[in-house]
């Protein structure tokens, strides 16, 4: 009952993330895009906009002509007549002279920005007043001020957002090269685990893993692909593995939470061809008996089985690499969540704790409010909005420290 | 060319949102539920677990048989036998007895905990010293200690996350009703906008915001149903406008930009039958010229043409109405995400200015960057991760503000 853990850090476990290749690349239409990972860089055919343009409703001016106009001393100016939208305007602009003109519409030859309608008067068809000086540039946007046609727009490995796939279709671009989503198979294993379909008898539970994990797989951008539950059999596990290796990119076990079962999985991943153990412990709580294998070019985790452990390796262990599987650029920024703690949290050294945060809005500030509670119930996850980590090197964080939130 | 605002409040418009009825309700498999909101009450049809559950490898013991033990004085304890996984053990734990267990299995009859294999010494076959006391409860976790079958698991209008459903499937739920998803009209307005397909011409821009609107439909659980883009007629507004009320649960128009297209905007408005207009102007800045009109019990909006403007209405206006319509429940957690400010930043009194923000980590603090730059610039979106708002009643805020980040 006895077994060797060579426990890692997790530092040194996600140094291995670059070990591993980026799925390859497929072209899918723009709309279809939200959320995939760009594969190519975006640039577009045109400079966006491709004229001068107007941000206001007003007319269209030479700067110059307003020049030291007040509400005392307005400026009369000569209305050269009307701009259509959409369409290159048929006059030009001299001194002294403006051409009506609406929000998004082209500035004319000779006008270099627009004064608002607000701050005229309007005499007659072919008069108005200005009392207000305008700046050159004033009210417009210049050709080629949002997106350069000679520059890239968007870089290989930014995953796409709304205002992404706004911009790509500014682009021009119908169609975009983007990472495949990985696929990822996910096993659950154990005697005791039968599926959601099935009744639970004395001494079973019902199958959380393939639900959750495949819950994170998505959202993590991955196709999750589920292979059932595995008895606690080597060789029902050998053929499972197998399977799953052939159709995905990455392979979850979970489960096998008892040293036998775990010593299947160890003994699988041993005869398993052109597979290797990279990692057989990791010095994080909970998650501690997670291993990381290599098969051919794929990771191949074996994680906890416990619901809470489970989802917990995911999102501080394995999320990495599936961020590097899809294609996502590591300079992709995350985007950092902070709160303060709102108790004393012990913690013990020589590992990372990651503990279930509830947040919550007190007098302005963001509070951690951490949910303790064994790792086999599931709706303390559910209660949770977050994690935090509790560094090996310390033996506690104090009410009122700043911590950092991974967002469940 | 002067029209009437009749500006309200962000406050005002959204204490309308519970004025719009909730979208019916469907069944769906648990393998789609990611993402939706639950129309139903869960609740287990079993304790779970429905047993006592060792967290650990070890012996299952009555907890009274090792009280006093230690490395010095350590208990004898008579091995039972081992008890396997998924199924009821055929044994009953005396006084001084114990039964392998591992992790996940089911407590026998008269034992009350588990002392961990990490505790003891195997001395022979029958045989163990146990080196450490144990309490009753002490590596297990109860029956029912996770959810109890009498007691709702996840309430009505929680949106589903992967420890939802993991948690929903624990519950024995293979199909689960949820709210559907909500239908929502996106069309484009403008002579000047063409299709990404078009390269544009002198004058003309391609249609950004049927894309970027969509993203953020999806995002937020809706269904984006595009309808194209109108030239500024009236005629076929109105047509376009009927279909799209016909087939979908909420309409956007966005653009018109120029008065004399926003007034058509609000002449097929008073046209459309039972319909009128709720809100023509808010106080905020990108966005003041939004319209909310309501047609039969669906929201329509009439939305900013500049790229960066429909955006943010969409974010802090449009959302959570459509939030409303998906079910959401307001009691919902929003996850807060709070930054310092970097430098001062100015505003006009009288409206909520949004400012697009970028994130980064200075000295473990985490710095909002205030991105400034015209509104019809969708290049600053892209540079954003968030929006901060400076509130109707200050001229700005100072440099090391602590700001609430809407993310985006």
């Amino acid at each position: 009952m006895k077994e060797f853990f060579n426990v890692e850090t997790i530092e040194a476990v996600l140094a291995q993330v670059a070990d591993f290749p980026v799925v390859d690349t497929e072209e899918i239409p723009l709309a279809e895009c939200l959320g995939r990972v760009l594969a190519e860089e975006i640039a577009s055919d045109v400079d966006i906009p491709d004229f001068n343009r107007s941000t206001m409703d007003g007319f269209a001016v030479r700067a110059s002509s307003t020049f030291g106009a007040s509400e005392a001393n307005p400026a009369y100016l000569a209305v050269k007549g009307q701009i259509s939208m959409g369409v290159r305007p048929d006059m030009t602009i001299g001194p002294g002279e403006v051409a009506r003109i609406a929000t998004g519409g082209m500035l004319p030859e000779g006008a270099d920005s627009v004064i608002m309608v607000e701050h005229t008067d309007i005499l007659d068809d072919t008069t108005i007043e200005a009392y207000r000086s305008v700046a050159p540039g004033q009210n417009t946007i210049e050709k080629g001020e949002d997106i350069l046609k000679s520059e890239p727009a968007l870089p290989r490995g930014r995953r796409i957002r709304p205002q992404e796939a706004g911009l790509i279709a500014a682009c021009g671009r119908t169609m975009v090269t983007v990472f495949r989503r990985p696929m990822v198979g996910i096993i659950s294993t154990g005697d005791e685990v039968v599926p959601v379909t099935q009744a639970p008898g004395q001494g079973q539970i019902r199958d959380i893993n393939s639900h959750s994990l495949s819950g994170q797989v998505l959202e993590a951008g991955g196709v999750p692909v589920t292979f059932g539950i595995v008895k606690d059999s080597r060789d029902d596990l050998m053929e499972r593995c197998q399977r799953a290796l052939q159709t995905t990119d990455m392979v979850l076990i979970s489960g096998g939470s008892s040293v036998g079962a775990r010593d299947f999985t160890v003994e699988v991943l041993d005869a398993l061809p052109d597979t290797g153990i990279l990692v057989h412990g990791i010095s994080i709580s909970p998650g501690k008996p997670t291993i990381l294998a290599r098969s051919g070019h794929k990771p191949f985790w074996g994680l906890p089985g416990h619901a809470v452990s489970a989802m917990v390796v995911f999102a501080v262990v394995v999320r990495p690499f599936l961020d590097r599987l899809c294609g996502l650029s590591q300079a992709t920024k995350k985007f950092p969540v902070q709160a303060v703690l709102n108790r004393n949290l012990a913690s013990a050294q020589g590992r990372v704790d990651y503990v279930r945060v509830r947040l919550f809005e007190s007098d302005g500030t963001v509070m951690a409010d951490p949910i303790l509670g064994k790792s086999g119930l599931i709706h303390t996850m559910v209660k949770a909005d977050g994690l935090i980590a509790i560094g090996m090197n310390t033996e506690g964080l104090y009410q009122g420290s700043v911590v950092e939130v991974i967002p469940l």
